[in-house]
Order: C-alpha cells, then sequence, then structure tokens
C-alpha cells in the first residue's frame, strides 16, 4: 500500500515520558527502551511510535503507554511537541511529546521486554532529541507540582506525611524544610486523615493520609492554587 | 509533483493566536482571517497553514505570524497540539497552535487584507476547532500572567500603573484592587521609575514605569515568580 499527497508531509510519531515513584523506596524513575535497529542502535531512547492515521494523537499517546507499562488510566498530559528539521536522520519525523504519572504501588511493574525503568537521578544517554524532551518533561513536573496537587499520582493511595515531603524532595532535588511544608499542607486542608497508622516499620508509626480529590475540584473552581513549597 | 509514502500521514499545519492589546483604550484583540473558500467559506478563522517540509514547526509559525501582521520579533510561544481525528472536514489535519503578544503601540497595526482585530470580549463563531483553541489559549494567557510578567510585552516601552492594572483587568476579566496591586508590584522592585510622566491626558500627569528586565532574570534564576493577583 501507497499513500499519495500534493505536497511532502512529516511523520508525525508521539513520545512518552513516563515517570514511575516507588514511595517505599523514595526512588523517582523514568521508563526507557533500548533500541534494536539503527539509527542509535543499542542506545536508550523514550517509548514512542507513528500516530496512525485513524487515532487522535490523544489516543496514540495512550497506546504507547498501554503497549510499554500494561496500563492506561494514570496521569498522561501533552508536554510539547518537537519540529526541528533534522531531529531525526532517517526522515523529517515531527513528534508530540507527552509525559505519564504512574506510581508503583498502584500499578505493579509490567515493564515490556526491551523496557527499563531508570532512576532520574541515573540515567543513560538518549538517542535522538530525547534527552531534551526528558529534560522538558522534568521541569514542566517541577513547576506543576508547585501548583497542582500532581504528586498524588505518583503516591499509593494512602501515604504518610513524610512520602509526600520526600517525593517533593526529589522532583525538586532539594531539601523541603518539614515544619513549614507541613503548615502549609495541613492549612489547605485537603488530606483526609485516614485513622490508620504505617505497618511494617522499624520507626514510630506514621499516620496515613488520603488526598481529598473532591475538595480540591471544589476549591479549584474557585481558583485556589495548592502551593506547598 | 507528488510524495508517496508507505503508511498514510496526517497533514501538518500551525495555527496562531495572536493577541494584541491597545493600552490607550485598554483593549484586547485577537486577529482572525475570512475564510474565503469552503469549509466554513466566509467564517472567521485563526490565521495558520501547513508547515513545510524544510522548516521547522517553530519557524512555520514565525512566518505565519510574519505573513499576518507584519512582525516577527515579538512572544511566541508554542500553545498545545490539536490532534482529533476530525478537526477538519477536508483531511485528517494534526495542528500545532502558538500564540503570539503584539502591543499595538509598538508595533502599529499591519494586518493584512483578510485580517481583522476582534475584541476578545466580542468574538464572531470561528471555523474548525478554532474556538476551542482560541480559548485554550485565554486559559493559558491568564494563567501565565500571574506568574511571568508576559503583561509586558502588551504595553508600551513606558507605562503607568493604571495601565498596568488595567491589561490585568482585561485578561482576568475581574476588577483588581488598586491597593494591594501596587503594594505586590513595588516590592518586587521590578519596575524603573523613567522620571517622566504620560502627557495628553486630561487627568492629573501619572509617572510612567518600565520593566526592568535584566533583573526579573537576575530573580528568575533564583526561582522568584511573578505574582501581583
Amino acid at each position: 500500500m501507497a499513500y499519495t499527497y500534493e505536497y511532502a508531509r512529516p511523520a508525525l510519531t508521539v513520545d512518552c515520558v513516563i515517570f514511575g515513584y516507588e514511595a517505599s523506596a523514595s526512588s523517582l524513575k523514568v521508563l526507557l527502551i533500548r533500541r534494536k535497529l539503527p539509527p542509535f542502535a543499542g542506545d536508550w531512547s523514550l517509548p514512542g511510535g507513528f500516530v496512525q492515521i485513524e487515532e487522535s494523537v490523544e489516543a496514540a499517546a495512550i497506546r504507547e503507554l498501554q503497549e510499554e507499562t500494561g496500563v492506561a488510566d494514570v496521569f498522561l498530559e501533552q508536554l510539547y511537541t518537537f519540529g526541528a528539521v533534522d531531529r531525526d536522520p532517517r526522515d523529517r519525523v515531527v513528534s508530540v511529546a507527552y509525559y505519564a504519572l504512574v506510581s508503583l504501588q498502584r500499578h505493579p511493574l509490567q515493564a515490556a521486554t526491551d523496557a527499563q525503568w531508570f532512576e532520574l537521578s541515573d540515567l543513560p544517554e538518549l538517542g535522538f532529541d530525547h534527552t531534551e524532551i526528558l529534560g522538558y518533561a522534568v521541569e514542566r513536573l517541577r513547576r506543576k507540582i508547585r501548583y497542582e496537587p500532581i504528586g498524588f499520582e505518583l503516591l499509593p493511595e494512602t501515604f504518610t506525611l513524610s512520602q509526600l515531603q520526600r517525593l517533593y524532595e526529589q522532583i525538586l532535588e532539594r531539601e523541603i524544610d518539614k515544619r513549614n511544608f507541613r503548615k502549609k499542607l495541613l492549612k489547605m486542608d485537603l488530606l483526609i486523615d485516614t485513622g490508620r497508622k504505617e505497618t511494617g516499620v522499624a520507626h514510630r508509626a506514621a499516620q496515613l493520609y488520603q488526598f481529598d480529590v473532591q475538595k480540591y475540584q471544589l476549591l479549584k473552581q474557585n481558583g485556589i492554587s495548592f502551593e506547598v513549597v
């Protein structure tokens, strides 16, 4: 089968930056694929693929995410479209990048055979312009976690205040003042105390909380932002 | 000339939401094009066009902006990529949307013959999904003006504090408390007092200010945000 057009068309792909978080180890990871074929054969790259002609760009991103991780019902947002002329040595390829947030407690790891989770702090060199795309995703995550509660997408259903703080510290790559963080957090009144405590820990068991999604939606309509740091 | 591919490819376009601001009239406008050909012939739409195979997506947006307004050296930022399957009745077309901010004092209007500035508060119906794209751009502008000083792109080189406040009021579509606004603004110490006053006004002439770009860049590196409302 061949498709003919009057004017040359770039190929259109999606690339996905899939962040995974393991709260028990305070470990922020990214899912990468080992490339088998040239260009960049043997190198690691972001999972991605062509946008099919009968699917929306967003559907293509959801499909890629599902193929690589086995999950589809997680946070997924469009990041940016990368359209430099020479970003792929084979052909003119424009890529719409997405980023996903996966709690590795809630969605146990089902990475495809060619895929592997890497610590964000210890990444290999990536093919194409994927280092730039990944950097862009990390920036978005850092900015967004300061005014929207997307961090909760990365945590288990219930979590301790220390776990929440460590997630922020991992993403922002700096220490956060515990007292100030808790004060701002509790003032927003968006956490539900489950009445339960964590189990199986050597230290004194801490209180477990849940995020109050409904209350947040209500506050958001009135223009409140989620500013804890 | 014809171009043949193994797999079907969507056409790729850029669409530009060009905001123009006239400080003297506190008037926020959008540049629209009257369509001559079907679909949506006679309707208004955002300026846009196909991404050429030898130009980057960003270069295509800059070219469109220049063709429609005669200016190129203004604020232009990628907004979002719209990729629904049926958004163009003729063909599968994916569009990368951009938005531009133009001060109509600094860049006198040179709209192309088929183009016209519309008040943001009084827009006609738009073809395609352009009402959605425009709504997305307005949302971005509203959010961004709260944490980055992009409003200065829309004002003349020198401006009064009242002009700055009215710009915020136009964009946010609500009244702002004058005392609180000025207090936050002056506390950030990002305005330069030019020592001059506005001329040709019936009321008492107000002080003219400039935005301190260098100081802002310096503060930004340290993670300060521009929060005046």
